[in-house]
């Protein structure tokens, strides 16, 4: 058997009908996944958008957030029912979902047998990190295994390909705290209007933050994901953590999209800095601070549309675009194949 | 029956299960078709790319690019072969195909009846412009009607959505004096590589195409798209105007793509001013040019993937994120079907 070579992707691409280098970053994708699967003929195998839903003590305080906490509890039953964004755009591309009670403050036992949905409900909310830590460090673990055990199911059923979305009203908060904690920089640079917020709000919201930076001793955790996601996490972000560690360890394409899940691969990266040989980065949110993080992790998404929902929609629309790329290395014919002049 | 607003189709957006204007791109996307389509429930239907291929006088010289001519013919028999980029991207995002030889400089004859192939062939490549007009103006004319009658043909037959490409070695120089001659800008700031030209060559490119201006008095030209095309025009190019125009009259939503096919429009844009309001453009290519037609135009593409192709690609990989648009709009909850809390 012949060692898989990058060199002789790269070559494969070359000699396609079209200039060098002519279909831009689709070529750069396709190169990438050939190199993950090590395959001249790489494929996406049943992708999927696991969507992790949670809510977030801070948002009782109503010192974040515009829209009240029964909001995540509501949406989990529009994602349950077909009607939020996420159903429209894995209906049409033809992508698999799954939704996950990771922490939602609401009884979702009546959506038990749901298809579209997996109960691995930690708690009923987190604590509320103006007061205390979000939740103990254990139950940081205990998300992570979730959230690998989920991905790891997946990976067992054949798909070869995830991506991960959020709902949870308040995580842009959290997802800010990380950003801030990890990178060094301001919590003002850090946070954005999540959803709804005005000029007021936002100012608040800074404030807030800042204070919340300060008593739990932020600084403290740029090198301590666990820590880091006990003082301050979401059940959702710590489980979104270990389902891309999952991902990693099962060798996935894994399509990086929005401001709280790539807060969550920052955490992922920290514990594993290979992860993100596997990454693919969808979307450049319109969230304030992703394009720090994407700049910290110095990556370019595919799509910049601006839009700032969540849900794993930039992953869902990036996927079209990925299958593009792998489509062109498998399908298109070389300059000798088509007998056309190479230069 | 009650008329149709774009404030009430902009309300029914805004009153979707997301925050308002979360989908950023898409919205004014679904705005868009909706507001051309007069519907609130707008559709893309049988959407088409035509790739109109040609060979230019000024190829044979080979001043302008490394590739030979032959090679615009070979990429013809590509396609009907299926090995074309257009062709896998066609084919995986479920899109019509049709190549039309517009003048190719070859016996294409062998073609006639192949499904994919359409000959309108108005002669056997341009003149060299470098020694006299590329062709008499009333081919210029038989061109653009050639163009109409191909997308009439194609909107009665039930498609709604079009987009164009084109193939022809030597095309980006035309198109290159057509940006300089509209906008004023200088053939150095509108000229890029192409396909695969080396330093030396663009140098020899500049010089030869600023001859061309000079020799054509194409300082002239701005406001007189017809003889501009007459000195310097692709039979291909010619066509594609047409085929916008006809696209416009028939009130198709109209995908534009690459380097070639929006000097195209910018021809067809002083003929009929009131296009851009049907047209959607998908992206933004990697040849140097096509960034000042955007600008020209002040539009702002849905894709920057990189890629220089030219054949439509662009508007083939923008399609599924064009649908996405229309799909969100008629399929998504509201707050209140979906009984969520709004703000």
């Amino acid at each position: 058997m012949i060692q898989f070579s990058p060199t002789r992707l790269q070559q494969i691409i070359d000699t396609k009908t079209k200039p060098i280098g002519a279909l831009g970053l689709l070529e750069k994708i396709a190169l990438q996944i050939g190199t993950i699967q090590q395959s001249y003929t790489p494929s996406i195998q049943l992708p999927y958008i696991v969507v992790f839903a949670a809510d977030h003590g801070i948002a009782l305080s109503g010192l974040v957030n515009p829209y009240p906490q029964a909001v995540t509890a509501q949406m989990v039953q529009n994602f349950t029912n077909g009607g939020a964004a996420i159903n429209v755009f894995t209906d049409l591309h033809e992508i698999n979902l799954l939704v996950v009670d990771a922490g939602v403050n609401a009884d979702l036992s009546s959506l038990q047998t749901h298809p579209l949905f997996k109960d691995a409900k930690q708690g009923f909310g987190t604590r509320n990190y103006l007061d205390t830590t979000a939740m103990p460090l254990e139950k940081v673990n205990s998300c992570i295994e979730a959230g690998k055990r989920i991905v790891t199911d997946i990976h067992r059923a054949g798909s070869n390909t995830i991506g991960f979305g959020e709902m949870g009203i308040g995580n842009t908060s959290a997802a800010a705290l990380i950003l801030s904690a990890i990178t060094g920089i301001s919590i003002a640079e850090a946070t954005g209007r999540g959803t709804g917020v005005t000029d007021l709000q936002l100012d608040i919201k800074i404030k807030t933050l800042e204070q919340v930076y300060v008593k739990h001793n932020l600084n403290n955790y740029s090198n301590n994901p666990i820590g880091l996601l006990s003082c301050i996490g979401g059940f959702e972000i710590a489980m979104i953590t270990g389902a891309y560690l999952a991902a990693a360890e099962k060798n996935m394409v894994i399509v990086v999209d929005g401001f709280i899940a790539t807060a969550a691969l920052l955490a992922a990266y920290q514990i594993n800095n290979t992860i993100l040989s596997n990454c693919i980065f969808a979307h450049t949110s319109g969230e304030k601070g992703h394009k720090q993080m994407l700049q910290y992790l110095n990556v370019e998404p595919i799509l910049n549309l601006g839009m700032r929902l969540g849900e794993g929609t930039g992953a869902a629309l990036a996927i079209p675009l990925i299958r593009s790329a792998i489509a062109f290395l498998n399908k298109m014919a070389s300059f000798e194949e088509a007998a056309v002049t190479s230069i």
